[in-house]
Order: C-alpha cells, then structure tokens, then sequence
C-alpha cells in the first residue's frame, strides 16, 4: 500500500509544484510537508488557503488509501478548512488521519502545523470526505 | 478598489505560480479563469481539489474586497468546497459572490466552471466566511 | 412523488416537534415553514442554529427526493450552515433546492429566511451532500 | 463559570424541548447527554441531523464559554457536521471542545456518540466556529 500511495503522490503535478513531500505513511496516518516559499503566498505573504487545502487534502485522502481495498480509489466529495493561525513559518506539517472508515464514504480530519524551532503552531484544520470508487477505469490508481 | 483588488492579486504568490488570472471585477462579484496545465494535478489528471480551493478561495474574497472601506483588510476565517464533477478540461472559471455583507463577517459563494465550447460545466461549490481587520498592520494591504 | 415526500414528512418525530410545514414541493425544489415558538430557542431568545439546521436538512432532503427514482432513499451525509442573522422573527421559511443533482451524490443549497410585514430577511445558509441509497431495508421509505 | 453555563443552558428553550442535559462542564470541554425519543426521530426512525446539530452546537458553544471573560459572550457563526452512523440507540452523548481558543474567533469540535452497555459508537462530528461578542446588551447572557 505504501509503494502505491508513494507512486499516486509522484503522479500529483500539484504536489510537485508546491514542492510537497510525503514524509510519513501509516496505518490510517499520512503527513506531508511543505517547505515555505514565496510563491504559495497569499497577498499578505502568508501560506495561501488554497496551498493549506491542496497539503491537507492530499494528507486526508492518502490516509484513507492506507486502508482502502488494492482494485478501489477515492474521490474526495467535500471538505471544509479552517484557518487558525497565519501560515508563517519556514516549513509547514499536514497530517491526515482517518476518523470513519466505511466501505462507501471514509471521514477524515487533517490539521496543519508551521514548525520551526519552538513547538508547532496549529495553523488550519479540514474535515474530508471521500467516496470509495470501485470499477471506474478513468480513476483507477 | 478595481486598483487595489489589482494590485493586491498581483502580490499573490500562489495566483502567479497556478497561472490565474483576474478577468472580472464587479460590485460584489470577482471571477477568476485558470488555464488547465498538468502541474495542477492529482493524481488522476484532474484540476487538484487544492488548486480549485485556492482559486474559489482568492475570487471569493476579492468579491468581499468590492465593498471593504479603503482602511480595512480581510482573511478567510474558513470555508467549505463541494467537489461536484472531476476538474477535466481547458479552461476554468472561478466565480465568487457575496452572500451576505457585514461589518465584521462576510460570507461569500462561489462555484468552479470546466469551460470550452460547449456549456460551462459546474465542477465545485464554495461557502466562505471572511474577518474584516480593522488596525493590524502586518494584513494591511 | 409529492403524496411520497409528504408521507415521509409526517414520519418525522422532529419536524412534529418543531411545528414544520411542508410549505411547497416542486421539481428540485422543496420550502418548509415554521412560526416562532420560545420552545425553539437558544439563550438569547432567538432561534437556535439546530432548529435551523433541522429544517434546511429537510427541506434539502426532500428537495432532493423531487429528482429520486422510487426505489431509492436518501442519506444526509453532511451540511455546512452558516449563521447570517440572528434568527428573530414571527415566521421562518427555509428553502432547499438541488445545486447539483447525481446518481450517488446530490448537492443541495438551502437558505432560510424570517419573514414579515417587510422583505424577507435571510439568517441562514445550508450547503447539503446526500447520499442515494439503494437496497438498504432500513432506510427505505 | 459553571453556574453562568448552567443559568444560560436554561434559558434554551430548544435543549429542554430536546429532553437535553448539561452533564459535564470542564475546562475547555462540556457535555450534553440526550435520550432517545420518538419526538427526536427523521423519517427512518434514527435521530434526525438537525436534533444532532442542536446538541453539538451547544456543546461547542459551552466549551468555548468556559475561556470567555464575564462580559462577553458569544455567537455560532458556522458548523460543519458529518453524518456517520444512523442516530439509533437508547442514549446519545454529545462532547465540545475548544480545539483553537482566540480573542475573535474560537474554533470548537464536537464529537456525538450512541451510548449503551457496548463501547460508544460515534454517530457524528462538528466544527464550529464562535465569534466573541463584547458590548451587545441584546445577546448578553
């Protein structure tokens, strides 16, 4: 399953141009980080909602793949961030973790962490969910 | 506040790298349109979930700027996305509208367009809720 | 369709408690109404956000069923409100009705509104995912 | 704290229309509990959402009274619930907790649970996002 999310991950051209990587893989757990530059900056030079999204989004959905059956895939439905804190920092932690799983429809949380080198700060929190997709070639993995 | 919004997009780092541009800016409704390009990606070829939440995000919010006094800035408190078709096609659309005006909140709604020759093609949804900021020099424009 | 939703209507314990009407079915569309009652309120004697979500959920729902094949049923996956006013007032409407209808997924908008001698004042916004089930015993109509 | 929780927990006229109690307030964290009724129920007999967002919403906004400073209060600008397990048990227990306190906005999640003799079954989650009020004699508790 790891080799697998790992090779989905390569495939995601937004996560390469983030400059995204995938640090941590586990049973119903996946993070990602994100080192800070200025192009994922909003107007105010903070880490642009849409960047938090795309790294919480990415964190939540593999976390669900982590106990997903081999011949099914996932689209995510829906999910609502919340920004907590400026995205300030120099590197940013997205952790993702399964709440629900279920054969159809899997919740999972993420929260987002600028870390340095004082304790992480919680920046933004999601609530995701996704759908299991079984027999649908055009988004298979 | 047609030059502010303007100038204010222009420093979006984030807006610059997925290639955004600003198309319209009207009394309480912004649009934005995104040329499809294979960086903006998951994994399964689509437009990322996180690159049309940070297209939606900036349209919405910039939608709220139309009626900000010149003295007040805004962040997005959080926001929700419907991800309702796969993000496939040439170009995209990205409009947000204010819902709901306020001194201190606004909410804002937008929706994500796959347009081409055919009929534009609904792709996402966004609610949005915005903090005026009054004072903060860090979030001034 | 109508004489189905009305008949699941009058099954809910809750609508009952509330003192909902189902005011208007049509294509996509469903409205409930409701008159104020000190029973419905939260602290400060408006409105409570639950009695508010409980009726945009249903007429979401029911709005969703206008476009459902009879086999089938729906589920509330999750919704999204936003509070806009505070909810006072003689009489409230809330009205849902279908952003984007599927075969798995359906969509609904909802907004509610106090209304009065005057313009139709509106407090409330609801963004609905309902899942279609089908086959399940215990959730058919 | 507690007693000023407990003497606006009474006023709500929606929790004692609901058969709600405030069973626990802590630092950061308060509990509501609920039995079952028929009155409570959607159309397939199960807890019916809007009943699940009542209690959820008071729980969150509890929780987050538990930091506020005496001479202020507070209103629910926004939630999010996710629906994930039918509502169907005997007794239902529903926890808020400040996940980001702030001096404006304070972001609060809510966790709902069917109880019974077996472990807790999780029937839905909230986040809820609170704003700080201060000098409106209209919501002052």
């Amino acid at each position: 399953m790891e080799e697998r999310i790992r090779a989905s991950f390569a495939r995601q051209g937004a996560m390469e141009m983030l400059g995204a990587e995938l640090t941590r893989i586990s049973h119903k757990l996946v993070e990602i980080e994100l080192p800070f530059h200025q192009k994922l900056t909003q107007q105010h030079g903070f880490l642009h909602a849409g960047v938090i999204s795309a790294a919480l989004d990415t964190a939540c959905s593999y976390a669900a793949y982590t106990v997903l059956e081999p011949d099914a895939s996932l689209l995510t439905i829906e999910f609502k961030v919340n920004m907590m804190s400026p995205g300030r920092g120099e590197r940013f932690l997205f952790r993702g973790e399964i709440t629900k799983p279920g054969s159809t429809i899997i919740v999972a949380d993420g929260r987002g962490y600028a870390i340095g080198d004082g304790p992480a700060k919680l920046i933004a929190s999601m609530t995701s969910t996704l759908m299991v997709i079984r027999g649908r070639q055009d988004i298979r993995e």
